[in-house]
């Protein structure tokens, strides 16, 4: 079972994270550990040629893997956990169309929690990119 | 010698890259492969804890990654080359100040581009993150 | 299916590639963009503290992209092509058992191919690394 | 300054790293934060088209990684690091000449240490593969 609720994931958007709401993230389902975020598609996502940018599907496959974290460990220790790596491949082009993440955990450990994230053009059911990456959690006590 | 100027970037980016437009990147020097880019600090690209998120670092390594392209190839292909892979680094929490990313080339390949991207919170020289990634050139005559 | 046969893995390694020999590779299982290796147990692949050490999942994981090339591209190609990126989480620590890594393909481009691999410890199906990269095919005509 | 000798790494490979001696790893110099590493050239490092293997050069990286690990922290803890991410991008295929990876330090924090490789073939100047890593430090009292 996740520790989070959706609402509670849009309440700490709206209050904490001003990029997601600039890109219009959209959790839509928790569970525990797992996370789907939409990101609906705006012309303002585009980069030269007319696709989706990077930094967009970045954005989306970071913040789908916290919401995994979310659902995993004590609230007030998940929300200041931090990314320590990242790394994406870039599959294909996503259309102009909405954006989706699906993320679940790798692993769950005490210290760090290594999530996958693969990312959709809606619609399509080939990746547009694909993400691993570990979040630490704090330092007890820290 | 660059194949870009700053003046370039900065209609480029006004034209074609509204995410670049929102974060205020700023390019402040190119030469053959090697591009430095500014990011004003401002509220709105904070996390939960204040500090400045995750992916507002992934995209100015991006970004200067994609104007090392720009400084190397013909412009009419460079503008066109995609990012296949980006490795991040998240080293130390950036504090309340501009963000600073430098980056330069590891290899100009015919068909890859290797960068490499040093991100620097302004006024401290210990990196806050650091990046590696690939640029793929467009096939040519595709 | 598959553009290669176990039997034909076996020669290839045998021939060209004395480090596989020497890790122990045995290809279990090939299929259209995915492939089975599995390494047996020995000491010398130890490292410090009596697990697994981490360059030989990564030879291994390395090895098994190298199969899902060879299933999904002409011989002649795939045989000279390169990685270019790679790269590994280590999740936990393996037993003192055989490895399997299980590779299957994310997206086979012209240029690029680009792999997931998982690795296990044989007998727990909780994964001990994730990796993911690409390999480049050689240029037409090159 | 180094928390250990050139000779006492001798020492731990030939005691508790096979896979080092196979490859044939010589440490060569050794500072606080930085490490280079040797790796005589051998034909059984080599993998189909007569280049130097990935695997190899993956290896002789984390090996120097783990080599900065032990100037840095107090041995006990040092020896029981492991890693947890590593990332390479093979740059250009190295010729038949020794490989050589130079090792230092980005950030070496509590519980993460983040390092990034330099991997060069010897008399050439232009890197054939750069990597950067996580080692986590043991738990204390771990």
């Amino acid at each position: 079972m996740s520790r989070i609720t959706v609402e509670d994931c849009h309440k700490l958007v709206e209050a904490e994270y001003p990029l997601a709401v600039y890109f219009g993230f959209r959790t839509e389902e928790l569970g525990e550990g797992r996370a789907r975020v939409r990101m609906a598609y705006s012309p303002k996502l585009l980069r030269y040629g007319g696709t989706v940018s990077g930094p967009a599907l970045m954005a989306i496959a970071d913040f789908a893997m916290y919401l995994v974290v979310l659902t995993l460990y004590d609230y007030d220790a998940a929300v200041r956990a931090v990314t320590t790596n990242l790394n994406v491949n870039f599959l294909r082009p996503p259309g102009r169309h909405d954006i989706v993440a699906e993320a679940r955990v790798q692993k769950g450990g005490r210290r760090l929690c290594f999530i996958e994230v693969t990312v959709f053009s809606d619609g399509d059911d080939r990746p547009v990119a694909h993400c691993t990456g570990a979040y630490a959690l704090p330092a007890e006590g820290g």
